[in-house]
């Protein structure tokens, strides 16, 4: 199943170039609280929401998927993980452009993962919006593993039904010498979409060509088996550090040829079964 | 006003050494629904649960304040902001133990600021769980701000308009190379408490002596006049790359004296005005 949020706040089903407006579903969500559960809700229960999406099929307003407003498909992650250095396409990139890129020692092991402000998060109807136009800002297409169910010190061989399912990320990042995770947490700096496509319909998270161009001209091209790490590894060392929440996102690495937007470009990117999205850089 | 969450998520007023049980307060705030608005709901509705909270004075049942257990006095922030070498003593000392710290470059605008995981918080009575045993893991007593209103590109002049309250953190430290945002993001290793001092009744947060001690031997000692960027500079410059939302923390930098704790230690830390909390290290 494809899930999307869409237009202010309305839970949809995309089917083919359709969105049906599924918003009545949410109402199979335990009533919420404050302090609410920590993770985003609809993640966690997202089997139940499932079958009230699907009992919902014939009443739903149907809207063409070309016309509506995508917002991020996980509404409310409370936390967003990036992967660094994780194809080696990438790593000799950055290795060989030293006036761009901060120079960090060693594989992923040794830089560790980093975060990313769920601040920073939009969906790709709403864009990116340069900031410190003075400075480079990059794209990078990433895989987004969206966690279902909450774990802490996972098994490798259990990494992966943890997965609630997979998205498009781009990790846009500034260049230079900050922190990442201040670098990488500007606000619309983090794009999913465009929608979350759930962990049954993709057979092998491991083999799926992706791409990204700027203005039509190809600029990132790979396949998720060229990661170093896999996504399973990732998961079970992050839960090593840190319990991960259902609707936690995992921005998974990205390939070679990240390079700069400025205002006016449009970003296109595509992941094999997960869809395209199209993001305005304003 | 003193507001703590206890036991299981109680809403506490401490006044003196009683804890009010002035949960029905929680009733002043608005319906809550998902996908929830940014923000820790109650930091942001903050006057209006004030409000019901002071009607309930005579009515709540009270507790010995040494009875009860702390969580954190933000039940829900978005993010946990960090500032690096932010006092001078502890940039020397840094830079002279350079086996167990990282070397980093540069002041504090060169480095940037750091997150850490909202899922790595707990309240003094929670604890600290020392992970990787085998690796250095260190105390470090800050400030914490409490955000309280949202915010983007804040005016110097507005910052400190922007602070719901103020905190006791401990930002608790795995050393090693990796990077911050994860070292410093593992389970139970972000400590807020013992409550939320509101804004008012903090004069003036830059002239706060404060300490801590492990096993009852003093270990760190400053006051917040001796930071190096200020906390209105820090509201100010974070916010030119993320929103900050209410109930967003930052953990405004740590003095000389750091070190490490190991299982069975008791840490105890003061700030003037903000009270004292004890935390078993397990």
């Amino acid at each position: 199943m494809k899930i999307c949020w869409f237009d202010d706040d309305r839970l949809g089903w995309v089917i083919g170039n359709e969105v049906l407006d599924v918003t009545p579903a949410l109402e199979a969500l335990p009533q919420p609280r404050y302090p609410h559960p920590l993770g985003d809700a609809l993640v966690a229960h997202l089997d139940t929401v499932r079958e009230a999406i699907v009992r919902l099929k014939n009443l739903a307003r149907r809207h063409p998927l070309a016309e509506v407003r995508l917002l991020s498909p996980v509404a409310r992650p409370s936390k967003i993980i990036g992967v660094p250095v994780n194809y080696t396409d990438h790593v000799r990139e950055a290795q060989n452009a030293t006036a761009t890129f901060k120079q960090y020692d060693g594989g992923i092991e040794d830089q560790g993962l980093f975060l990313k402000a769920t601040s920073s998060l939009v969906g790709c109807s709403e864009g990116v919006q340069v900031h410190f136009p003075h400075r480079p800002t990059h794209h990078e297409i990433e895989l987004a593993v969206v966690i279902g169910k909450p774990g802490k010190n996972i098994a490798l061989t259990q990494a992966l039904s943890h997965v609630a399912g997979y998205a498009i990320a781009l990790d846009m990042t500034v260049r230079g010498n900050e922190d990442r995770s201040f670098r990488k947490s500007i606000d619309t700096y983090s794009v999913l979409g465009p929608c979350l496509t759930t962990a049954d319909e993709v057979p092998d998270p491991q083999s799926l060509p992706f791409s990204l161009s700027v203005n039509e001209q190809l600029r990132q091209q790979s396949n998720t088996r060229h990661m170093i790490m896999s996504i399973a590894q990732q998961i079970a060392w992050a839960s090593t550090f840190y319990t991960l929440l259902p609707g936690d996102v995992i921005m998974t690495g990205t390939c070679e040829g990240v390079g700069p937007v400025q205002t006016g470009d449009v970003i296109h990117a595509t992941i094999e079964g997960l869809g395209s999205m199209s993001v305005d850089v304003r």
